[in-house]
């Protein structure tokens, strides 16, 4: 079950290794944990709803109390203090875009505000209602999540919106194919969210953000359907797709989208390499991207959260011989970890390392080989659960 | 000088070559050629100027002929045959953007339709004044030619929009860095022109259509100056960019332009090879185009374009030997030539080169070498001469 105040699944628990809550201690002082509200007293708090009745709507307390915040750190207070001053009025679920029509001309006739809803993890707002005169209908996408047509010579492949990060990757595996698009919201964020909101992933730089995978969409708007055709490019005017991409369910909600796909990669490694300053990581950074080399992932982390990323890695015993063998070789405190990522079709990950370890060696940089990177890919979307 | 009813240069000629004119004559019977009317005979037909005066605009009839079409085969039948009925009733040569923006207030003040000009090369219709009421003013952009900006460190140069592809590659090459798009009007064609068509290059598959390689633009709008400020990528909300890509003039006149550039490539070759068929050739061009490999162009003839390009090459003495040779090899009448180029750096061409033979070998493809992609290289913007 999904945590209603908190990230993630209530089974996955993620505590603070030792050694990093000895860092924050050290940082902050001791924690002081306020003490969270109950669900069902919040539940108690429920405003009665404004909305008809209608047959695809719930009113239920629980529904529109998941329903109602985001994962932003406000959000987030809000919920575990039990303070929520706005609610949707009701909540839909719908299994096709025919009732996401019938949908959207109920909330036209009793004029009722729409908010479209994919993963519920936007951490700016997107999903709260306002408050206001008007009833708030949330439209829930999660069960149109299938996949409706996989072309495997022209490698494109078309889903319902509400389809999340998980399911999308394992109907498209289980073929043979990848998207690719891994942002840390991965497992609850939807395809439609990530066109909405423009997303971009951890290894966007070998598979592209989500405007350059996105080939076509149909979208239910007030006004009717708008379909926006797959093609690889054209020149006859402006780029409608690019409204679509970023339009944060102003336009119409997102029903089903075509999107570019790959054969899974043959080969993909994760590696590290320590920097003594933040200069001379952005130089290889921009060295890196500049040269168009088929890395999948260039991630540079300052010094604070170099740190961070050590006290977390739980590599507790190794970690006091490595630092001080990084002081020796001159990476001191104010050394930054760059973790890179190599994906390739066909196999040739050793060439591109040899060459990735050129640039990063001419910047200063001191390659470690696979073990941050490791870390980093097991961990990739842990860090939210961190957060509980 | 610029030919007034033709492509190019006047000084630059290019005839056919003997086998193509018998391939011809072959097809379509001996040629009869109808006389050109006569350049002063067409002036003598310019209708009066229905605008006021104005500093920053002629009216001079050879100017308004020179802006009266573009190069569409329809433009060039009503050129060479002197049918004229609808010219530009004056043309401007703004030198900034405040000139541009009194010739936008002067339009709106007299209620004159505006059409910004770059280098005169649509094949569409896009800069022939529609007749009826309103006075046509044109506005050349030939004027603004300038690099205002160039930043080596991030790869991006600003340009004037009125430059043309001669010009910016001067510009940019001297500085050691290069853009890389040429479409086949590259000679005339000007930056604001491939911005308001969503113009593609020969190389695009390396570099980039010009929407991937626009980075921010200014437009003088009816309503005011609109800037499109330049950065990487951003997720909030629509991307306003792609609206002026492709806005064919409608948006306003795009004064200037920032773009992804690149270092001059370390090394570029072109190469070529024979299919026995047309599906042979598709395949491989779709295969080396999802392997994503290193490659700036990949361009597949079908067999009635391959025998043309053949003619075309002034290969003549090798020619029977060659047609011989593939039919022997069973590449008979339904071969396909592909041309395809490797634009590398550093340099890693004989690499590239290896992996593409094995992709088009496995589509029954035979690779012969650098001699059709040479002679693409050397007449690649030649094309157009030989319609004069």
């Amino acid at each position: 079950m999904r945590r209603w105040n908190g990230w993630g699944d209530e089974a996955i628990e993620y505590p603070l290794p030792e050694p990093a809550l000895h860092f924050l201690q050290t940082r902050l002082g001791p924690a002081q944990t306020p003490e969270d509200a109950r669900l069902s007293s919040v539940l108690e708090m429920a405003p009665n709803s404004r909305l008809p009745v209608h047959g695809l709507v719930t009113t239920d307390a629980l529904e529109r109390l998941r329903h109602a915040r985001g994962q932003s750190l406000p959000d987030w207070i809000q919920l575990r203090a039990g303070m929520i001053d706005s609610w949707p009025d009701g909540v839909a679920y719908p299994s096709n875009r025919e009732q996401v029509r019938l949908l959207l001309d109920f909330a036209q006739e009793i004029g009722a505000r729409l908010i479209p809803y994919g993963g519920g993890t936007s951490v700016v707002g997107h999903i709260n209602p306002l408050r206001g005169q008007a009833p708030v209908l949330t439209v829930d996408m999660s069960r149109m999540n299938r996949l409706l047509d996989l072309d495997p010579r022209s490698h494109l492949a078309t889903f319902e919106a509400g389809v999340h990060g998980p399911q999308l990757e394992s109907q498209l595996q289980e073929r043979g194919f990848t998207l690719g698009h891994y942002p840390q919201s991965w497992e609850y964020s939807t395809l439609g969210g990530w066109i909405a909101t423009r997303s971009s992933g951890q290894q966007s730089l070998y598979y592209g953000r989500i405007e350059q995978m996105l080939v076509g969409a149909e979208l239910e708007t007030p006004s009717g359907r708008l379909v926006l055709p797959p093609y690889p490019a054209s020149a006859a005017g402006p780029d409608l797709r690019h409204l679509a991409l970023g339009s944060e369910g102003r336009l119409g909600l997102i029903t089903q989208a075509t999107l570019r796909v790959r054969p899974l990669p043959a080969q993909e490694a994760f590696l590290g390499a320590f920097f003594r300053d933040w200069e001379g990581g952005m130089e290889a950074a921009r060295n890196l991207a500049q040269e168009k080399l088929r890395l999948s992932m260039v991630r540079l982390s300052d010094p604070e959260e170099t740190e961070t990323t050590l006290a977390l890695s739980g590599h507790t015993r190794l970690l006091g011989p490595l630092l001080r063998a990084l002081r020796l070789l001159g990476y001191g405190p104010q050394r930054c970890l760059l973790i890179y990522g190599i994906t390739t079709s066909p196999p040739d990950v050793s060439r591109v390392q040899r060459r990735a370890a050129e640039i990063l060696r001419a910047c200063g940089g001191l390659p470690v080989g696979s073990w941050p990177g490791r870390t980093w890919a097991r961990s990739r979307f842990k860090a939210p659960y961190l957060r509980n």
